[in-house]
């Protein structure tokens, strides 16, 4: 039992309402291994520059259960870099920069024996090199695609074809809309399975989430967040959460994959409440089986009378 | 069992990509009306001028349990018309002209009676005409006040004493953040009620909804509709819907208002299926009682196994 998770171990620097961080851990992979680590054993693959801060190594190897072995330093390279600043209550965000550094170069071979993780994230990267990772895998189960708009801009075809590789699909409503050309979730969800996706997550932010998947739809709010610090890898926290949920689950049914929803969900809702992940670095299991418990609550409906 | 609703009765003039409508039966009440009369007798208290065609007042007349005795003909005056154009998929709408008309004048009283009426749904008005409504009611139980952006805008204090006097108060996201200033549904929600109001319902579109109510929280997504022909009086086909359901239960328990939420959104679903009220003037309580039943299954967390 274990989650492979492939993207991005970066340093940020972002700016919200509510406070600032620089050079401070980020990256999608990372977001996605901390999530997923809360559930079930996680194989971190990624890339980082010989800058890469001895202490965030530290701190990655302090979590019990992530396997750094897929996480290489290369001699010279720089750690991928990347800066952005919210307003308007979040509800925006204008990307500052991003600089590549070690992630434009090709990715080294996954760590021996990698290659039959059965349950793996493949973060938002050229669609190519999810390609290329996906059909490496000589026994994938519940595999997941994510993305982010710079590629559906530029590689829109690739992106589905890419996305239709894998057993799930995860984007925004606006990736959704930009991919399909249709507007309203429920339209755009079954545009992506009529374009190839197998099963289809599109995130609502604040407004939860849908998942079609097999024939089942699933519709979910989202938990009543008090307060968000930072957005930032909120999406990536979702994938690693249901990922790392589906991983335990004896089968993909609809109610195991309706249960990975709420918990990629809900361990979203907590990694929003601190600086990058760092919520999630401090995040037990016990915290978000309370709060899925609290969530089910809110979002049931009373049979008829 | 009956529900009076106040508002307008009005002929709109409403252009959506899909398709176009002039001189339409339209307004608030009507929508209102029509949704509520799906689960209870109704009062419809509203005026027009002599300019409202016969063959409208026929349609109204033509349903069963809609009371027609508060429905004012006002000599010489002019029916009020609106006029407004969707665009970007359904997501922006710029109106195009409000004519007030016969809705500047003062109301007429209340029939012989219909002051007892213990469900009441205030549409969007002056909130000192709504105040005065709801002041005239002897025996209040489930009275909702609705407003709009421009009330909101104009009159924002008078909008918050005058929803603090209503059992329940119903706006979209964009009211519920003008009105308090909080970014965020939970936190717009929760203000409502710091401000006064003794129940909210945060309406958010193709994204569900969300009630706070004694304590209660309930969130619940949309119906995934495949197409919507004309988001008019969407929110008002939510309130007649909500009220109507509630004017039938024998309580106002967190059960019952959230079985009231979920007929609000499923009548609201509907009534965006056509032009105004079009679908509204022929929709069956069992259609409404089908789709929340699959409401129910698209929405329903399994257990943990």
């Amino acid at each position: 039992m274990t989650v492979l998770v492939a993207g991005w171990v970066a340093l940020d620097e972002i700016e919200t309402p509510a406070g600032r961080a620089a050079e401070s851990l980020g990256g999608s992979a990372t977001c996605a291994a901390l999530a997923a680590a809360r559930f079930t054993d996680v194989r971190l693959f990624a890339v980082v520059g010989d800058d890469f801060p001895r202490r965030e190594r530290a701190r990655l190897e302090a979590q019990p259960g992530i396997d750094l072995a897929g996480l290489t330093t290369v001699p010279g390279g720089r750690t991928s870099r990347w800066g952005a600043r919210y307003r308007d209550g979040m509800n925006a965000r204008d990307t500052l920069y991003t600089e590549v550094g070690v992630n434009a170069g090709p990715r080294p071979p996954l760590p021996a024996g990698w290659e039959a993780s059965e349950t793996v994230f493949a973060a938002a990267a050229d669609p190519a090199a999810q390609r290329a990772l996906l059909r490496s895998l000589t026994a994938p189960r519940a595999t997941m695609v994510d993305t982010i708009e710079g590629y559906v801009h530029r590689a829109r075809e690739a992106v589905l074809e890419t996305m239709a590789e894998a057993a799930f699909v995860s984007v925004n409503d606006a990736e959704a809309r930009q991919l399909t050309g249709e507007h309203g979730v429920a339209r755009a969800g079954r545009a992506l399975l009529a374009k190839g996706a197998r099963a289809a997550i599109v995130k609502l932010g604040e407004y939860g989430a849908v998942c079609l998947h097999g024939g089942d739809y699933f519709a979910v709010p989202a938990w009543p967040l008090a307060e968000v610090v930072d957005p930032t890898g909120a999406g990536d926290a979702f994938a690693g959460g249901f990922l790392g949920s589906l991983d335990r689950a004896p089968d993909l049914s609809a109610a195991a994959v309706r249960r990975a929803v709420v918990h990629g969900s809900v361990t979203a809702s907590f990694a929003v409440e601190g600086f990058g992940p760092s919520r999630l670095l401090t995040l037990e299991r016990g915290e978000i089986e309370e709060r899925c418990r609290r969530f089910r609550d809110i979002a049931r409906i009373p049979e008829e009378d």
